[in-house]
Formats: structure tokens, C-alpha cells, sequence
């Protein structure tokens, strides 16, 4: 059997303590679309995701993402995969098909900082109900109904008090992730790092703060956007519904524009996105950036993030 | 050895009759950024893109693309596709390294339509001159120097009098191409094919006219934008100098944004392309369109091109 | 008493056959808010415009544009025009306070083509209600809400078989307007006549078309967007919702983009309307284009309408 | 005589420490064009100017605005300005028709504050040389020519130890500017104030700093763009270029969108700005704000200039 590989980034799965503030912020604000509810489980997606769902958002005593998952390129990775983590000491736990609404047999394992990730193949490509179906063949839902209105599904962003290069060697060594940028610490460790398994710079990207609640928060959650100015109309909508966010700003390393926002009904942080570079070179060298150079390498311009955890209050995942 | 694959789009070739003027055009106009002129070929890249060229200018006789690179995953792959191609019937001509400018050795062919491919592997990555040079790490050039400022090469759209899915399927048996979208004619055979190895809806597309001037047309090259808004300035820029141009518009198929402009040289077809959707399911089953649904498909919406070809000539690939 | 001046066009009048089409299209699509509905009457206007309506709409028998309304400089002002064109043979028609909601005393009079206008000073300032309004103190209502969301009013077009000069003349010499732009028939007739009392390039503008239904036609009125991008979000809301429409392009003739939409109630054409540039010059000499610089002219690029008037009917003003 | 009238802003007399430098940033890096150079004056304009200048160059031992220019609605408004500020006590100083290039009798005056004005009438509308001139029969140069690229001028920003009703009283007093918006201390006095002839929410703002360093400075001078993606483009430009800048954000006052970026050379703050709202009716009634408004009415959202006087140097005007 060849080398399972992943070939996307699929959803998350969000728990929140206050449900219905983030419905509305998940559904009015920024302008997801239900799939559908079952057992307290709402299942969202972006106009664009072809995918049963990218988002699953359910109440709970604590406010975490409980899992993020990866969709592999063929269905036998699913169980290599499952191999290949036990065999080095991962156990893993499986979910039968149906478990998770549209979703095939899954398994989910917790990376050594404590994250939890999901592997699944199997996942139902949804038609939108007709009302709010597309007129292009080659799109989920109509556009711009609602909100901020992304068009799919971006990437993840982990935060830990373990350097970020424990973590990104294990989604190098166990998921076959590849490093595109990094920042590096005077002692050689990795304050950031920026992973894929498409052409996008990150699929997955970790951020080190020594002051982190713990070894598996998460920065944030992220969807994309076609255009810049699509970034600058969020802005607006955010800021006319109460909802506090960093930015419009640019990112030296991707290159791409966002927005912070935060849910507020489970406190995740949400990016929006745009722009950027695709890494179509098959021998890419990551580059590597040292913390003298972060006046352009975070943030290339605007505004800028208060990056005091104490002030940013974080979840776990 | 594993089976070869292609990693992505490498450069155009191209032949102008006009070299001054398709100098201007291409440097001026357009934007590109030259890496170095020599024995008469230049060659050019824009300021996002990271090898040596991504297209080559150089005078002759009748204009034409000499040639359409593709760079392969590994640097094995090279001599792996050869030999698909030769024991399959197809010749392939050697260049030794060096004699396209940065490129290691390297190999052309033609299609059973006629278009002249070349596959490489090896190709510096050169840095701009200090000057032009970028402050962000991952970008070559400073971007927005002259001109509508493309950030890299995109793709190509062959035109053959011969049905689609016969280039198709060269492209897919022998190259390992994946259809992504295609028009479907009544009798089953394909009038428009989008084909890629990336996560671009095409890296190459087919165009079938049945009054194509012969079998090995090529109907554009094109260079990608981030915003459409970029898009509209390069309206602007085009219309002052004179550049007769089709578009702004959307495609249906690909959901790109597109302005077909025409190099006043070689008269080769430009698509100044933007947004647009990415494929990242490993499962993709290709969009079929019929021509009924060419009203949504083709041009979603805006200027649409006089598709008539004697209105259109086109130069040979 | 000083000569009276008019400050802006205020509002449409519109009369639609299918009066809840009309809604849907210019609430849900276009995104227009609801003040009030008084007897049948729906007082709509946009989130950034100031005034208690800028678009009335009620059900009638033949759609047309039963007023186009301009606000003067000063409450005498109002006597003032009346006096004006009462003397030069003109009949005025009174309205009293109230007859339409918001609006102080105010007449109506037929233009020598026919088109009705209406000539008025008090209108309230009516607040959003809490929940749709803006936090921001100079704005009425959030922005972005549903659809096109487009700033505010911005200009009407009048079609006419008469010459654009006939209407253009008394529009200058009896209500003040300045001629900014117009197209000249070899003959010295104008085809076309763009003029303001502001500093945009028209508030109001004339089309001439021998093959007009009539004296006294709409070619379109038009809502105002900030930015292009938000034009090409236009296109993609209108082309899921089935909407007819002709664009994006851009004139030469005030420099703006346009798309022109057909409400399927009433039949009224909306320009949907950006950039461009302002008069501030005191001494501005009126831009004359000949016939054969209309391709600059009339679609400096992009999607042309179809100019032959039985394909485009219109409404009567 | 009728009351003299202010029509619109003309242009600025900037003196720099560094002319070279300063030539570099607006010709190069904002891409005004040189109309003119004339006894060390460089004459500048945007590609939307109509007249000769609106900004004007020249080295210096201080740095500073030595004038900044209004033309009034007709001829004879210049001689009825001077002889209603001669009247009240405001000396006046006359230059001569050619003193300044493409410019008529003029004359300068302080404001009470020191601020120095100029009003003049006669100024040449200049064609563009033939090689940079626009096709567009409405516009002087080829826009998209150089960096940054602005349409126009737009306003002027002073800043003063004195409190800015009082520069404000002056300016609707003596010349006619009517008040849009405005920030109000407690005790009753004007922080900032917005003020406009036109249909600009300001042509002049004044912003009171009791640090600032004199009574005579000026916060920035400021161009127009007419698309929010145009300024997002800007930021990269300068950056790209090494010049220190503050944005990109968006004022709730005004409504619009800024960077604010500085000028090597002289040191002036040039404020890169578009988006907005336009203010036509006649009854306006002045938008006034709080200090602890000033979350939503200074920066709406984005990156924040530090305010602290000391740490942002001003030039005098």
C-alpha cells in the first residue's frame, strides 16, 4: 500500500457555551449556510464548500474546538493513517459512519501538544436545497445571501506553549505536511510555522506563545474570500453588529489579507481571508524568517493585533 | 520507478514577428519584469513568479509558441515521461542544459494535434536585482512597478479544429492530467475541455472550433491577478495605450474573471485572469456543461468575445 | 427675491404593474430600505440617503415614472419655479403637505417633452429604526443589509424622440441645470446631454432616440455603490436572481461604471453606478463628443447594451 | 456685488528640506505628473487635475505648506474676498498674474492662526503632453502611469494649539466654508471640525492638539482615489518603497478610507484617502461628536495612527 496522504483540510467541530450567539455570528454575520440540524449538532458550510459541512457547531460546558479535521486523498489512507499513529504510539479512536451527519468512518487521535484531529474520507457532497442552490453548476449556494458571505473553508491555526517546531515535525513526520514559511527563535526553535498538503502556504499554521493557557489552544479558525474589498465590506459588517476584530491588515509571510474576528458566543477567533500565494514548485524551500524581521513578516501593514495573550483570551482544541 | 507526474505550468514560448513592439506590450503594458536578454531571447517573468521565466520573447518569421513547458515533481520525472512518450510513438527532441537560459536539460514533443510541449525539471530560481527586488521574502519582484502587474503565470487555452477530448485525453492518458470541467456536444464529444494537475480549476485548457485555422492553435496565455478590481485598472491601462482588448467578464465554467487582450507583435491572446474557485477534493468529478447551458457557462456575465474565429485570428502553438 | 435653485434630485416616483415583483426586486435584490407603506404607496430609499424616501412605488395600470422630484436650495424657492414657469406658460400642479408622506407642499409640471417632474423643499430626515441603524452618526441605516446595498440616489436619464438640445434648454433655462457633457450630431443636435446642478457629472441626463416610443420615456434611473468591486458583486446577486441585466462596463462619458438592470415589475431600468469623476470648476466648459468617438464615448470598455430600442423598452416619465 | 464664494480647493505650495527627495515620492512613489518646472518651482498635478498645479515644489531651509490656494466661483470674487478680509483687519498680499505658473492675480493672507491662504481665480487648464494624455476627452493625463496614482486633489487638514472652532469661525466668517461634522469637548469647544464649500464633507479640517507645535501647523495634505482596493494597492506600493505610513483604516467621521504616509523629503503627511459620502442637501445640519464617540468617529476600524504630537512630527503651513 502506498504512503497514506491528506488532501484537504475538511471542518471543525465547535463547541460552544452560548449556541445561539453563535449561530447568529456563524449564520447572519458571517453568512454560513445550514446544512442541517441533528441532535443539537448545527452543520455549516460557506457558499463554496462542496462538502457536507465545515463547520459542526453544538453547546457545551466549554467553549473548544473538540475536533479538526482531514480529509484523506484516497478512502484506504483513512485506515493507513490509523497504522501508522498507532504503530508509533497515537492511539486512536474510530466513528462509525453516521456519527458525524454526511461523514464516512472516521478516527480521531490527540497530537502530542493535546490536539484533537480527525481523519475521514468518506463525506457526502451535498446539493444546496433549491431555493438557495446556485445557478452554476460548479457552486453550492448562491453567493452573497447573508453576512460576510466567504466562499470556503481557509485553514487552522494552533497555539501552544510547546515551541511550534514539536508540533509541525509531528505533522511533517506522521500527516506528510510540508513546512512553506516559518519564524525562527535566536536558538534555533520555532516561534511559527506554516504547513501544507495543497498549494495553498498553510493549511495548518502553529503559533508558540510561552504564555499560552496551555499546550493546545487555538488561534484561530479561518474562511476565504475572493477579494480584498470583500475584506474591507466585512469590516464594515462587523463593525455595524457589534462584533470585535483586528485589522483590515496584510501578512508578509502568505502574503494575505485579513480580519480577526471573534465569535461571540464560544470566543473563537475567526480569519477572514484573502489574497496570498500558491506553492506550485515542487522543491519549495520553507522560508525562513528571524524575529528582527516580523515589522514585515506578521504584519506587512494595518492593523495589528494586540498580541498579549492575557488579552486575548484563546480556546483550547 | 514511480509513475512520472508534472508539477505545474513552467513558461510559454513565444515567436513574434514584432519583438519591439511585443517587448513593449509584455514589459510596459502588461508589466512583466526581464531576468536577462540572450542571443536575442528574452526572457520574462512576473514579479510573483519564482523561476528564471515564465515566458520567452524572440523574433521570427511567423509568430507562433514554440513551445509550452511543464515542470515535472522530481527531477526523475523528466527522463520518466520521455519514455512513456517514445515507447507510446510520440518522438521527443533533447536540449541540453543551458540552452534555454537557467533551465537543466530538457525535452519537446508534440501533441497528436501538433502543439509543440517541452518537459523540465531544473530551473533557477533568480533573484531580482537588488533594486527591483521585493522586501518580503517570498516574492521575487517588487510588485506593482509598471503596468497591469500580474503576479504570476497561469495557464494556457490550446484551439484546434480537432474535438477537445482527443487533446484531452492525450493530456490525461500520457501526462496525467485530470478533467475538471468540459462542454459536452450533442454527439458526446467535448467542444471546451479544463484540464489540471494543480489545485487550479485548469493549468491548460482545449478549445475546439471546427473553423480553427488547423489542428494546433493556441487561443491564449494567461497571467493571474489577485483582485478583480486589479482587473478593472488593467481595463484602464489597456484602453489609454491602445490595446484591443475583450472583456471584463465571468466565466461560468472556472468562475473567473477574465480580459482577453491582444500583444499588437506576435498577436498572441492574453487572458487577464482573476478569482475563480480551487479544487482541493481528491474525489472531483468533472462539470459537464451542454451547449444549452453556454449562456451561464461561457460568459456568466459582461463582455463577451466575438467568438466567430475568422474575426479572431489566432498564431500556431 | 434671489433666483431660485434646485439643490439634488430627490426622489422616483415609480407606478408598477406588478407591484410585488417590484418590491422583491427593489428590496430583496437591490436592497433598497422601507421607511413606511401609506396607502399603497411603499416609501423605500437607501441605506446612506437622508431623506424620509428617494423611491415611492405603487401598483397602477402602466408602469411608469409618475415623478421625478428635485429638492430646491431654500423653502422660497419652491414659489420660486412655480412663479418661473407659471410665467413662461408653463401649468404647475399643487400638492399639499403630507399627500406624500414625509413631504412638505410641493407641485408638479409636464416638461415640454412630457416628462413629469416635481419641485419640493421640506422632506423629513427620517431615523432607521434602532434596529437597522447605523452606529455611525452620519448614516441612516447599517450597510449591507441584503443585496446590491447601494449608497444612495444618484441620477436619472431621460429618453426622448425629440433632440436631447429641446430638453436640455429648458432644463437650463428654467430650472438652472448646467450642461457638464453631450454628444453632437453632425447637424449641431445633441444625441446626448449629461447636466447638474451638483458636482456630479449629471443629476439628470437625456438620451435621444428617433425610434423612441415616445416624447417622454426613462431611459434609467440609477442608485449610487462606492466601489467597482462592489459593481461586480452587483452582477453575481443579479445573475443568481434571474435578473436581466446589461454590464459591467464603463462610460466615457463621466468616466463611471454602470450595469444596467431591469426591474420585472415595472420594467424601469436601473443603472447600478460607480466612480467617475466631480465638478468643482466654476468655468467648467462642457465636454462635446462627436458620433465618431462614441466608441470612447458611450462604452469606454466592457459589455454594451444592445441600443436598438424595440429590443429595450421603456417606461413613460 | 454679490457675496464673494469659494468654489473649490486648488492646490498647495509645498517647501521641502529635500527637493529631490520629495520630487521622488510624489512624482515617483505617488505618481503626480510635472506640469512644469519654472525657476526651481516644480509644478505637480494628479491625472484628474484639470488645472496647471495643485501642488507646487521647491527647496527651502524649513519645511513647510507656504500657502494653500482657493479658487472662488467667479472673477471678481478675488477683489471682494480681499476687501472683506481688508475690512476686517486681515492684511492682504498681492502676487502678480505669471508670479506663480499658469496662474492670475492672486493674493495670500494669514488666518488668525498663521495659517497661510491664497484666493485666486485665473488658472490654466493644461493639456497633458500628447504622450501621457488621456484618450478620455474628460481627463488630462493617462491614469495608472506611476505608483500610487490618485485621481485629484481633495482636502486640506490644519492642525493648531488653538482650539479649532476658533480657526473654524474664521472660515465660515470670512469665507464662506459651511461646518459637516465636528468633535466637541466638554466644555463646549471644537476638537476637530470638518468644513466644506462643496459637496466634499470637507475641503479643510482642522484638528486641535493643545501639544501641537504651534498654532500654525498642518496635519496633512490629501489626495483622492475612487476605489478602497486602490489604496490597499498603495500600501503595498509604499511599503514596498520604504515610506512610513499609518492605514490602512476607515474614518467614522467622513466615512472614508485613509493611509496616511510621509513625504521623506519635506516631511508632510499626505493622506492617500477615497470612499465617503457626498453631502447635498442644502439644510445640512452639522454631524457633531463626543470624545468618547471617538471609537467609532475617528478610526471606524484599521490601523491607528499614534497620536501623540511628539511622536508625529508637522511642518508648518
Amino acid at each position: 500500500m502506498s504512503k497514506p496522504e491528506i488532501a484537504k483540510l475538511g471542518h471543525f467541530g465547535l463547541v460552544s457555551t452560548d449556541l445561539e450567539k453563535s449561530l447568529w455570528f456563524f449564520k447572519e454575520i458571517l453568512g454560513l449556510e445550514e446544512t442541517e440540524e441533528r441532535d443539537g449538532v448545527h452543520y455549516l458550510r460557506a457558499w463554496g464548500d462542496f462538502e457536507h459541512h465545515t463547520l459542526t457547531i453544538r453547546q457545551g460546558d466549554e467553549a473548544k474546538l473538540d475536533h479538526i479535521a482531514w480529509r484523506t486523498k484516497k478512502p484506504e489512507d483513512v485506515e493507513g493513517f490509523a497504522k501508522i499513529l498507532e504503530e508509533s504510539g497515537t492511539p486512536v479512536t474510530w466513528n462509525e459512519e453516521g456519527i458525524e451527519a454526511g461523514q464516512g468512518k472516521a478516527f480521531r487521535f490527540q497530537m502530542p501538544s493535546g490536539h484533537t484531529l480527525e481523519i475521514y474520507y468518506e463525506m457526502e457532497k451535498t446539493l444546496a436545497d433549491p431555493k438557495s442552490r446556485s445557478v452554476l453548476k460548479n457552486q453550492s449556494h448562491k453567493s452573497w445571501a447573508r453576512g460576510v458571505s466567504p466562499r470556503r473553508i481557509d485553514h487552522v491555526n494552533l497555539l501552544s506553549s510547546l515551541p511550534a517546531n514539536e508540533l509541525a515535525d509531528f505533522l511533517m513526520d506522521k500527516l506528510g505536511f510540508q513546512m512553506r514559511e516559518c519564524v525562527q527563535a535566536p536558538d534555533g526553535s520555532l516561534v511559527g510555522a506554516w504547513l501544507s498538503v495543497t498549494a495553498l502556504v498553510h493549511d495548518i499554521a502553529i503559533s508558540h506563545d510561552p504564555n499560552a493557557a496551555s499546550t493546545n489552544e487555538v488561534h484561530h479558525i479561518s474562511y476565504w474570500l475572493d477579494n480584498a474589498q470583500d475584506l474591507l465590506r466585512a469590516a464594515d459588517i462587523l463593525k455595524e453588529n457589534g462584533i470585535h476584530f483586528v485589522g483590515p491588515g496584510k501578512h508578509g509571510i502568505s502574503q494575505a489579507m485579513y480580519i480577526y474576528a471573534i465569535d461571540p458566543g464560544s470566543g473563537v477567533r475567526v480569519e477572514i481571508f484573502t489574497n496570498g500565494y500558491l506553492i506550485f514548485e515542487p522543491d519549495w524551500e520553507p522560508i525562513v524568517w528571524t524575529l528582527d524581521e516580523m515589522d514585515v513578516g506578521f504584519t506587512y501593514w494595518g492593523d495589528q493585533t494586540d498580541t498579549k495573550t492575557e488579552n486575548n483570551p484563546t480556546i483550547k482544541a
